[in-house]
């Protein structure tokens, strides 16, 4: 029997009604003659209440107890889409990660999945069941719960996918695909049919919140055809995956943009070796990831070296900065919190000149001053004021014509 | 180093403030020199908003699912109170049921201890933490969670300091112990400073709602002491334990009531032998449990049969009763649900004629109509109408001289 694995969103399971939808929904993969597991995601804004009230207590809350509160959303709504589901008929089980065998690292709130020991999944199946997995979460060896951070239930869903040796993995959100840029952005973006995993990695990176990039890669490793689709309706959705032919491939595939981004800037820093390493290590020890680096020539021995974080980052990266800028005998410390990025993905982009000349003067003559500039081998970003962002974000998606088949 | 387990109920960690009062508490036991473990409700009402939303859900949920849903309440609360108590300084670690070695039987929302591994909490005692295990849990063999029904968090405190061998176990609770009434309808009602087992599971059998007979059996049986007190201050409450000398004994010890009475009355039973066992069979099977059963005599070979329930489970046991009161030829089946019952407590009683007579006296003075009559060795309980059952605390309390030490 085919075996589908689907992942259903939180706002896809944000009230009893919406969780009773799921339940059809399953159980119609079931009656189509499938083996299904459900991957599901605390309902609505559940975890962020959670988080609330961790922080009403204390604005440093213990990392373990965290993972394990935060798991306690996603057992919440797996339990009622297995009742739901079983209301209508249908025999289901609810399973947590550690029940489903999800075993993790030990690493707090960004657990990554060491294995999948598949038996219990696998002998609920056989005995006629829909399995219900609690997503985003896992268990060390010793029995310790883990949360696996950001994506972690499009993390769960492609992983079981990938253990189950499943025949189908389906992420269901509140949009229809893939865009070629926000719909709300960009009221004429098209639907992208089908799309790269590489493609579809950098604009999930870049700012496109319909699948994690993390979940993406494991998918691509072994080669598993994911659809993004919509749970609200039946439309076609996105299929992501490998092999697609390269003159489809061969241009811009879709613009993605990110306004959580801030930018701290050291002046006058003396060009010496070694001095990078003195700055970014204690970021990294203070587990700030930093994005976009750029250090221009310096001028008399002096250079400007500049650095984006998420906005929530910014302070917690100039507390460790400062301290280290005065030490090396910088001149000045700066930041900026308003800014957003804007990118234009695609895989035919490294071997086609121009794009990034077509994207400069886009933004130019849209009047949007550019504040950085970053590029992958199928990714061209440009770090703008946030109040300009929309506007590049329109401007590109016409330059590229990417309104059009 | 002695060893307390403390339990804190749902009022008394409703919020973040009162969490954050129960964790000095925890730390100030833990600083008189003492290891400490916490055992722990859900949060106020956040277990019966867990229900309402499996209820929106369906109205018959899932009994294995239901019991994964609920232990969540009590997970959120555990790693709540380990998260303030770090956040003062005072190392701890929040464990759930399973991870504290709590294995119970597989009736779930009714599961029995059945023993308790207590390895993790000694170890983790032993690395200076103060233990705080979600209460009202625990794990059959095979890893499935079950809830341990009401009363569930008295029991796992009572038993984990049976397990632990602990030095003192301490129930707090919204109320300051036993009194000899409910203070919010008796004024007057003392506070009992020691009471014994017996009494204090018949007081709470009967209504008085400070803590569960169930864990008073358990620490019966272990002969261990239970302190009862309020959370919010340090008056010095109620010891519950035995050997308590016969003259403090000898008298009624205290007043309980119970608003949650409903009554069935089958009239006109045919007197045969069997009859009682064809009505009874069926209501247990149906999982409800009734309490008092009252037969008259018959005549002319019909007798009337009456039994109570709580007010829940009337509509369910008339379902289950009225087919059979028909297919036994029996008159007819009527119910009421409007009743209430109160009943004096007190170990002396056995010995000492007079206390029914008493009893029926006050009420009867008061204009108060008895229904049903039941008695136990030490303790006697009228039902009687839910209008006057406030008025029959009171006259019982006066009448039987509560009110004097």
């Amino acid at each position: 029997m085919p075996l589908i694995v689907q992942k259903y969103g939180g706002t896809s399971v944000a009230d009893a009604e919406k969780i009773k939808h799921v339940a059809r929904r399953a159980i119609a993969a079931k009656d189509k003659g499938s083996d299904v597991v459900v991957v599901i995601s605390a309902m609505g804004d559940s975890t962020d209440d959670l988080i609330a009230l961790a922080h009403q207590i204390t604005d440093h809350p213990d990392e373990r107890e965290m993972d394990i509160l935060l798991s306690t959303g996603e057992i919440v709504s797996s339990t009622l889409l297995s009742m739901a589901i079983k209301s209508l008929g249908q025999k289901a089980i609810s399973l947590t990660g550690a029940q489903a065998g999800i075993q993790t690292d030990r690493v707090y709130s960004q657990a990554r999945i060491r294995s999948i020991s598949p038996q219990r999944v696998q002998s609920e199946l056989k005995a006629g069941n829909i399995v219900v997995v609690a997503g985003f979460q896992g268990v060390t060896e010793d029995m310790e719960v883990t949360t696996l951070g950001r994506g972690g239930s499009d993390t769960t869903a492609v992983a079981l996918a990938v253990s189950l040796k499943a025949d189908a993995c389906e992420i269901y959100t509140d949009v229809e695909g893939v865009f070629t840029a926000d719909p709300r952005i960009v009221p004429e973006a098209r639907r992208i049919p089908e799309i790269d995993y590489e493609e579809m990695v950098e604009l999930a990176t870049y700012g496109a919140k319909v699948m994690h990039p993390r979940a993406v890669e494991i998918a691509q490793i072994h080669n598993l055809p994911i659809l993004v689709a919509c749970s609200f309706n039946d439309k076609p959705g996105t299929v992501i995956r490998g092999g697609i032919p390269m003159e489809v491939r061969n241009k811009a595939r879709g613009i993605a943009h990110d306004l959580n981004v801030a930018k701290v800037t050291i002046r006058g820093v003396p060009d010496k070796p070694g001095i990078a390493a003195t700055i970014f290590e204690p970021l990294a020890a203070a587990n700030i990831s930093v994005d976009t680096i750029v250090q221009n020539s310096s001028v008399d021995g002096l250079a400007d070296l500049t650095f984006t974080v998420t906005r929530n980052d910014l302070n917690k990266a100039m507390k460790v900065v400062e301290p280290i800028a005065k030490s090396i005998g910088a001149t000045s410390c700066i930041s900026d919190a308003k800014l957003g990025k804007v990118s234009i993905v695609g895989t035919g982009m490294q071997n086609t000149p121009g794009y990034a000349a077509r994207m400069f003067r886009a933004l130019y003559e849209a009047g949007i001053n550019i504040e950085l500039i970053t590029t992958s081998e199928i990714r061209i970003t440009c770090i703008v004021n946030e109040t300009k962002v929309a506007d590049a974000v329109r401007s590109l998606h016409k330059a590229f014509q990417l309104d059009q088949e």
